[in-house]
């Protein structure tokens, strides 16, 4: 039988953490706030590192070794998504989880 | 600016452990046990009470009101998925982790 | 074996069309727009019919009876988004789409 | 204002046609046909490519320009599947939609 490793559970647990952090903070915090908050490029970022958290998570749940590569385009992601909350401030939660999602893909993916 | 309560948030982390628990089953303990586990009704159910959760825990991030909606959709995919399961055997981490993300679900649609 | 309806068929390419419509307006149409186009509550609308279309298609495909309750919630966000584009004006496309799929889906729930 | 080429929405209906033949197949003639089709590795390698190719799509309409590395990972992944379906046999559609979405995708990603 497959087992999962502790590392594979705690890489989905940040991907689904930082996932819901992204698309929470966009549909509430960065939606009501408007001005650079709804800014197209950063708006974009936000729910693409969503999706991407989302999918990694995905990939290593159907337990196919993909996952290496959906892993190693959602540390990507997360670090340009970090960046781009920390330039606009006001967003700490966000690239906290982002960093801390990145650097667990970034190990997946290895 | 929008504040999620409590019982929303303990709701997502519900769904999307359920998510994670009945795909990563479906993929590694159905699809390699076979026999009964792979069996069409019971595969597809498990599938989508995956989606399910997922789509919950979605449309609470989303925060739109029709989360209500698949809440309550969520509650009885869930509570199926673990008689189910029950029923096959074996599965008993899927079984808890189904009841209790129904029971979740149903307080949110209330 | 199991063989698709040619109304099934159709209702899921309705699905994925009108998912395709109300994400690619708001990531692109109602971002650049800006003013009443990210009013949260619209553009909340916009994202949850999308995601409840995918969802609808996903359910179809999945092959469970299920589908038909998705396929019913998947209708009324469907009229709801299609009411409120109308109102913002501009976005016929998506009224369109949304009416399409609406009734596609009803006749699924059936 | 933003508007989509020609060839991004040709891939993004490559993309989702390809997703529903090979999520569509997964959940009927596999799961009936049972034996090699249910085979763990085929069947993960199925839906991972449904799921790819469900984000790939995803990611053009986000209009984000992160598509190109999803593109790229879609059309391995999508390559990949045609093989196995050709040497499992009785699978033409999917052969057909996974290099048809596969070549689109290179483009994409170039």
């Amino acid at each position: 039988m497959h087992h999962m490793s502790d590392d594979m559970q705690a890489c989905i647990d940040r991907c689904l953490s930082c996932y819901s952090t992204c698309l929470g903070m966009a549909m509430t915090h960065c939606l009501e706030a408007g001005g650079k908050h709804t800014e197209p490029a950063h708006f974009r970022l936000m729910l693409a590192c969503s999706e991407m958290c989302r999918t990694a998570a995905h990939f290593m749940l159907l337990a196919t070794p993909h996952h290496k590569h959906t892993c190693r385009e959602c540390a990507e992601i997360c670090e340009e998504c970090a960046q781009d909350c920390e330039r606009l401030g006001d967003m700490d939660e966000c690239v906290k989880v982002c960093r801390s999602c990145a650097e667990s893909c970034r190990r997946m993916a290895a």
